[in-house]
């Protein structure tokens, strides 16, 4: 299913076709961007909207003493278009009354970006640095060998938060990593409890209905216990090894999961939110990946009744509670809220898997894959009823969380880092994004980018059955010239217009010539898991 | 392109199979509707809010002492994913702050449906009756000949509120017949400001560049103005005969028609808001149709830039200078206001076309065709911040603003009545739809009903090429059994479930053919347009 580690280092060799020296000049006439060094990405400027930020976080301290607290709340696999404020809701049958008003009261994004698949997300996340950059290019599955460890050598944004006086928690998945040194108490967060996998790689061990091949051939059965690692909830902190906290037995016990991992949450919030020091809490859904099962309390409590919008319902409401909590402790104005998917939705799964207007699922380099909801939410900081189609990519929470605990001079300076500081794109009454693109990885396939209103597409990922947007696919190369679409008059990728259309391809082809040539600059590592 | 009359009537008749005798008891086990008379379609009982309507409209009827004012704004092909409240908007370049803030202060519907082009939907939201029916079941064209009156013996909304008191206008497209006595001012309009014709068949007997056959060859230039029949811009009233207030002589002169048209409704609630009638006002934008061509103020004002992108900006301010009139006028309160458009996108004219998330485009059975944007505002009556996914036809506008105007009792009993009178649903703060299912005809052809969240369809229309929607379609029968959809988790159309997964195929077959039966009683009349 995956490319030999020949093959893939193959690929990416062959995008490397100049010598860059130093990377500064390197702009199309495109681009507005300024490249200020070698190692970060190039930025447009907006000094006035810097200034009013500023300005926000200095009173802000001045009146509270303390660094803003800052809650990601990822949910799994949820599509661009599943909530209501992104032309899901109720019109699909899954309310999603909480974000909603979340959006409402504060950022609206409508071009927010992720990797196209989970752990990708997930590391860059962590690390502002994209996977292939890192290690961790595709998602780790059940009795999948890590080769290197992708975490070696790199400094996650919890390390960096928690060097600079944070309590840093991970809530829920994890999945980048289950092996010594790779787990999130070990790469810098203070505490974690929660999951090593997805969903689906636990309750395929217990769920006999789906899996009987699994769960009834008693051989199967104690196979898969071996290679699907740590199935169990577990905690861990850096004074001491993990434990586990609730073992995964059944469907039913499993089903319950994101109720136990929000009050563990929330009790982190009301336990640290009059203490000295400042929390950075990743709360991670393990919903709506599937296998989605209902909780007790939510079960049939959507319109269309089906799992997977219960479990929609869910995650809603459990963000509503931890919002909620937020503001019972009185930091709600203090605090930085990001609600966003670690990818679009995942339509092998279906009717498991969510809903996205745009072409493609999880996995490829369409926008149904990698432009996912994301709302930016800070109590009388952020404006209420912002919206803006803006770039920004997931992975600027990197940069933007550090920037709000005051150490971006923390970040290193020995690599390439991909994140932006987004604080004034996103606190600043109109702020303006600073990202001028976004660049789309499959893997080890620079595939694709949106700069802009536009996208352009070198690499494509073809559906070879009409379901399955994952396992049954190609990835091809594109013909004669690359494929440029114009995402205003063309959201759904159907029409490329290339030279005809649009004048900019020679400029979208030199940026994606910059962007190779900061891997030869700086050298990827070597990819993180067997092919 | 259209079939024969003959061989029509033999698509109608093959639908026909029983002889129903009364069409009270026909219902299906998933039906919960009840169908009180034959001539009438079955609807859903909510007596509680049926009695809270009622006094909202008598206790603002005390108080003003006039009937409320009716106003219909309908755009032109402008999609269901357009505005931004249904996931458009700047997202996809094109801003419509003035429908996004109306559907916050009122009740934004995200299960509206339209006829699949418009004719059809035109003359259906005017008659309340399906235009298989009344025999206007596809678009007029240039040329067309008009083979029998589908006006004769009919009884339009603008009829029986004119009969009421109230003082009833037309502004803006009509498209539905422009002989002696299908004239707007003919059918039950006091005043009409508008056109015959779709843009198109306006601007291509002007636009040298993108139609030089037909503007540059003398021969050809001749024979179009003859076919293209009345182009220039007219005013009638029942009074007078009609006389051109404005001919239409170039694209420069013809961008401006919908501000000159805004003007005369504008003028027109000006001049009515004090007097002693109530108003109807059915204001037909022009645009977004194809041929977009920008206005001189808007030229360039979306971020886009796209003629058509200029067009929903354009018409979003004139929707919101309307409303505006309504408030400047003190009359916003005793106003219902109904946005929508006629159908979904034209792709054939791509980029010269809307955006839908949904499957397919105008002209076919698909969500993408007849799911349309759907707003119901009233100041002070329609609570604010009402969302609601229950059904609603645009032909439930003849009924609904007939019960506005007093005048139930005038709707005609000696024929099918499509429509619903849904002011509950619309008025009543937590109102739900009385409507269970929506029939969807392609022409002759019953194609689809949607039940509930449930879609069956036994006739699809399918693209013969990748851009067009329209011209290069086939209208085939579905196989051994119908498709049925699930449209909560399969808003676009991907995935039949048929026996599988839903229980309802026998039911929903019931549904259809208990419509069928309902053309045995009331037999259609002759289609309208040759073949």
């Amino acid at each position: 299913m995956y490319r030999s580690k020949l093959a893939a280092s193959a690929a990416l060799a062959t995008v490397l076709t100049f010598n860059p020296g130093s990377l500064h000049a390197q702009t199309s006439a495109l681009s507005a961007a300024v490249r200020v060094n070698d190692h970060s990405e190039p930025t447009l400027s907006f000094p006035a909207q810097e200034r009013d930020t500023q300005r926000k976080l200095d009173e802000l301290f001045a009146r509270t003493g303390k660094r803003p607290n800052i809650v990601w709340l990822v949910v799994d696999d949820m599509g661009y278009g599943d909530p209501g404020c992104y032309g899901g809701g109720e019109a699909i049958g899954a309310a999603t009354p909480n974000i909603d008003r979340l959006a409402r009261e504060g950022l609206k994004l409508t071009s927010t970006y992720s990797q196209p698949t989970c752990t990708p997300t997930r590391s860059a996340m962590m690390l502002g640095r994209l996977p292939v950059r890192t290690g961790l290019t595709r998602p780790i599955l059940a009795g999948d060998r890590v080769r290197v460890n992708p975490w070696a050598g790199e400094t996650s944004v919890a390390r960096i938060l928690s060097d600079a006086g944070y309590h840093t928690v991970l809530t829920g998945k994890w999945h980048t990593g289950e092996l010594n040194s790779m787990r999130p108490f070990e790469v810098g967060f203070d505490e974690f409890q929660g999951y090593y996998a997805s969903q689906k790689e636990l309750t395929q061990q217990v769920d006999a209905r789906r899996y009987p091949d699994l769960v009834l051939d008693p051989d199967m059965a104690t196979r898969i216990k071996t290679v699907g690692g740590k199935i169990d909830m577990y905690y861990g902190r850096k004074s001491e090894d993990e434990r586990v906290v609730e073992r995964t037995t059944s469907i039913e016990q499993f089903a319950e999961a994101d109720q136990t991992l929000a009050k563990f949450t929330i009790d982190q919030i009301k336990r640290n939110a009059r203490g000295e020091k400042p929390f950075f809490i990743a709360h991670n859904f393990m919903r709506v990946h599937a296998d989605n099962h209902p909780s007790t309390a939510f079960r049939g409590k959507s319109t269309a009744k089906y799992p997977y919008k219960d479990n929609v319902v869910e995650v809603d409401a459990l963000i509503g509670d931890i919002v909620a909590a937020l503001d019972d402790a009185g930091i709600a104005d203090n605090t930085f809220v990001f609600i966003t998917s670690d990818n679009g939705p995942q339509l092998d799964a279906w009717p498991d898997g969510g809903y996205t207007p745009f072409r493609g699922a999880k996995g490829s380099p369409w926008e149904g894959a990698v432009r996912v909801p994301g709302i930016a939410y800070w109590k009388g900081v952020i404006k209420a009823g912002r919206e803006s189609n803006g770039l920004f990519d997931l992975m600027d929470l990197f940069n933007t969380s550090i920037r709000f605990g005051g150490a971006l001079d923390k970040i290193p300076t020995d690599r390439y880092i991909d994140g932006i500081d987004q604080a004034s794109f996103l606190l600043a009454d109109d702020g303006k994004s600073k990202r001028e693109k976004v660049f789309i990885w499959v893997e080890q396939n620079l595939a694709a980018m949106r700069m802009y209103g536009y996208k352009i597409m070198t690499k494509v990922v073809q559906e070879q059955a009409q379901w399955l947007n994952i396992d049954m696919t190609t990835v091809s190369n594109v013909g004669l010239a690359p494929w440029l679409f114009n995402l205003y008059v063309d959201p759904k990728e159907r029409y490329p217009v290339g030279h005809r259309m649009n004048a900019w391809l020679a400029s979208m082809l030199a940026e994606l010539k910059a962007e190779e040539a900061t891997f030869k600059k700086y050298p990827p590592k070597a990819v993180g898991l067997e092919q």
